[in-house]
This record gives structure tokens, sequence and C-alpha cells, in this order.
């Protein structure tokens, strides 16, 4: 991946998004913020700090501009999304999908029941061919990325369906002050990268804390 | 749990039990190692340095003996053993499942289906009642246990049925030294906690480790 490859986020100014944004744009990526209503992503987008060099497209023009598209809108959209935006993907254009399948109901969190096993796979089930998938990013608690003005201090996990498309997802966890990718191999482990997200989250709401994340002990 | 509660722990001479045993014992705690061939086990402890506390015998009868119950054979064994096990808990009995529903085929690491969706569920569909189950030890690499001068260096994930089963057995993963025990909630959650599990064996095959273990980051 070069320093200048364009990086389109969509659902880049919601709750998941808006931190890898501005910590892409504060790395010196350029990044284009894909939104279903970019009036409104522009309005949200130029609230925050230096947000000068954040471009704003629709989710469709933002996927035609992009060498890598990051997707951090809840998992339900994900399909209607990519129904959207799929034949406007670049050749060898790198898809580095975020979300998790988890649910809220009545207070409780649980994974949802995904065909494809994860949500990676479901992703990977609905862009064309000659795209690349890789998993990324899903461990990061919002509140932490949020916060852009401290570095990070845990680990990413990092799979994907080519060693290609892990080491560019790789290079791009590490443009993140503080972070460290871990390549776990092949997309279909985005299943249990997802477990670890549920995880992560009922350890936040049992101890009453906002970032739970992980390390991984033993990896030099 | 007071320092005098007698562990039992099923598989105990095995690769996944016997870092565990000497580990206990190196606390204090009283232990008796349950083997389907005391005799064979008894061999095989009496090879280990600063053995001689620790007891052997059948898995009925070390399980007749216990206030916990651990469990650490080969998930495939846990069905017939807790069968065979079964009419001998004592009352008030907590279980701890340290077992995680992995196979390994033609070099490569897959999870396998669980109709109660993970081994701790399995293992609390085949104990009484009044037994409480609990999991924990589930992500700690044998090859790190296995090195008992070394303190540990990474926590441990605590799933359980009630609070009780919970803060028993976090007590009992805090009697090793430089663990620390991080309460994930109830027993479902272990179907996430054995998907960590899976990924650290990921981990360790992917980067030629062994003992690839996990530190959770923003939880004082």
């Amino acid at each position: 991946m070069s320093a200048r490859s364009m990086i389109a986020v969509l659902g880049g100014s919601g709750h998941q998004g808006r931190g890898l944004v501005r910590r892409f744009a504060q790395a010196g990526m350029p990044v284009v913020v894909g939104s279903r209503d970019p009036a409104r992503a522009r309005a949200l987008v130029s609230e925050w700090p230096s947000s000068a060099s954040i471009e704003i497209d629709t989710n469709a023009a933002a996927v035609a501009r992009a060498d890598v598209v990051v997707l951090t809108v809840p998992f339900p959209s994900v399909a209607p999304l990519l129904d959207e935006v799929r034949s406007h993907f670049r050749a060898g254009a790198l898809v580095i999908d975020v979300t998790v399948p988890v649910a809220f109901a009545g207070g409780k969190m649980s994974m949802l029941e995904v065909p494809e096993l994860s949500a990676a796979e479901h992703v990977r089930a609905r862009v064309p061919e000659h795209v690349a998938v890789a998993g990324a990013f899903k461990t990061l608690p919002a509140h932490a990325l949020d916060d852009i003005e401290q570095p990070l201090d845990c680990d990413e996990f990092v799979c994907g369906d080519s060693e290609d498309a892990r080491a560019r997802a790789s290079m791009l966890v590490q443009v993140i002050a503080g972070l460290r990718a871990v390549d776990v191999g092949p997309l279909a482990r985005a299943r249990s990268i997802e477990h670890v997200t549920a995880l992560a989250i009922a350890i936040n709401r049992r101890h009453k804390i906002h970032s739970a994340r992980f390390r991984v002990v033993g990896l030099a």
C-alpha cells in the first residue's frame, strides 16, 4: 500500500468509523468518507478538529475512487450497502471489513447467526471476485479510537483471503500510532475475531468500563 | 473456596492438566489427579519434581473427594467421562471446564460444532443440577503452564452459571502466580472464550511460537 492510497471509509461519520477516519487522516493518508447522506456527513465531519483534509462523497463515488474500502456501518446495513456499491469497485481494490454481527436487545448483547459464519465472509460473498477482502479493526473500542490525542496500546487481529490482502490490511493497522497488527490467517478466522469483540463488550458491561481491548503476550 | 478445598483434576497427568496440577500444588492446594489408569498416572506424576503431595485416584473416586472438579481431558472424552462420574459429585461441588472443542485434521485446526454451542454448556448438560459449572483456564497455553518455575503474565477469562461459581473459579485462577481472572459473565460466554483459544492456536501456528496468550488492556 503506498502512502497515497486513497482510503474510503463507508459509514465514516458514524460511531465506529469516525475514530478510524481521523486516525488515518492524522497519519497523513488521503481519506474519503462515504455516506448515504453526504450533506449530513459533511456537517458532522466539519465539527471535528483538523478535519480539513477529510473528503466526503456518496458511498458509490467513494468506492469508485478508493484503493482500500473500509466498512464501518452496522452489520445489518452491510448487505444492502454492498448491493448498492458492488459495480463501483476499482480493479485490485481491497475491502477491510470492520463489522461485527452483534445485536443488543433488552439490555443483553448477543451474536447474530450469520449464514456465512462471520461478517467478513458475509462481505466476501457480496463483493466482486477481483476485490480482495480482509478483516481488521474489529476488536478496537470506538471509545479508545475516538480519543485521537492518545496513541493506542493494543493489538489488532488481521485475517484475509490472501497473503497480499493481510499484508495490505496489516500496513493500514500499523499506520495508526500504537497499534500492532497480528496476522491470524485465513478470512474464516474472522469468526473467532468477532467473538473476541463480543468478549470485549461483555467485559465493558460487566466491569463498567468503555475500552476493553487486547494484547497478545508471547509474540515477539 | 477455602485454602483446604480439595481439587480433583480429571486428566491431570495429561498435556493440558499437568501444568495446572503442579501449579495448584505449588500454591499449597490439596490436589488429586483423576485418571482412567491410576497406575500409569502415578508413574507419570512421580517423574515430576516435588510431586510428593499430589495424590492419584480413579476419576470416580477423585470426584467423590473433591470440592472442585477441573476437567482437562480432550473434548471428545468429556461426555463419556461425565457419564461415568455423574453420580459421584459431592453436594455443592463446582466443575471447572477447561476443555475447548477444537479438532486437528490434515494439519488444519477447526472448531467442532457443539449442539450446546460451547464445551462449557456441553458440560452443564451432563452434570447434576446441584453441581455448579464455570469455564476457566481455557486460553492458557499448556507450554506456558508447564514451565512452573516461571510465573504467568496474562489474564484468564472466567464465566459461570452463577456469581458464586464465577467467584470460586476466579479465586482458583488467582492462586496461580501471575494470573489475573477476568469475569466475563454467564456460562454461555464460554463460546467466545473458546474462540479466543482457537485464535491463540492460529497465532502459535502462523508465527511459529508456542505460548500466545492474552492480556486485557483498559481494565484496572
